[in-house]
């Protein structure tokens, strides 16, 4: 046996604000410096990464994505700093929480 | 914000085997010395819930629920010693877990 487990993270009122889905798209953007290549490498249209984008960014209340006009490429996008610190702090969440269940579910199904 | 979490356990071979609902039917038939009482509570037809506990009993090779025939009521369903071991080991996961998803998500957002 094993142990799965499936994390999110909350606003207050209970709207979904972050999950593996939604930090992975952030992180695309962030890798690609483009929302519609973060998108399609998600197989994502760039209807719908915008739309999970704007959801997210007004359930948090920040910005998380900004324009960089100009350069030599016509411009790209990336992420806001909030965002960059969001995405590092959920990925120190999943790591930690995830080690911690391997350790957990040894130790519960041991006894 | 707050953390979010589901918890489940697979068989090697991926198949579901325990989980916090499936647990609670266990839990149920328990209290209620019944597999019917027990699926009633949880809104599940008997049918329903004689088959769900049928699969975890496959997906495990183990026996969960037996029958204690005789006595003034007529006789009555009760768990396993290894069910009750199961459930046991499941709920301390489970709440070992859930504390160290509010440790680690106070340490990784605080950063």
């Amino acid at each position: 046996m094993e142990p799965r487990l499936k994390v999110w993270v909350e606003a207050g009122d209970g709207r979904l604000v972050l999950s593996d889905y939604r930090v992975r798209l952030l992180e695309l953007i962030a890798e690609k410096g483009s929302l519609a290549d973060g998108a399609a490498e998600m197989g994502l249209s760039y209807r719908r990464a915008w739309g999970k984008l704007k959801e997210i960014e007004q359930n948090l209340g920040v910005r998380l994505v900004e324009s960089v006009a100009g350069g030599a490429g016509g411009g790209h996008s990336r992420l806001t700093p909030e965002a960059k610190r969001l995405v590092a702090s959920y990925n120190r969440f999943r790591h930690a929480l995830a080690e911690h269940a391997a350790g957990d579910f040894a130790a519960a199904f041991r006894e």
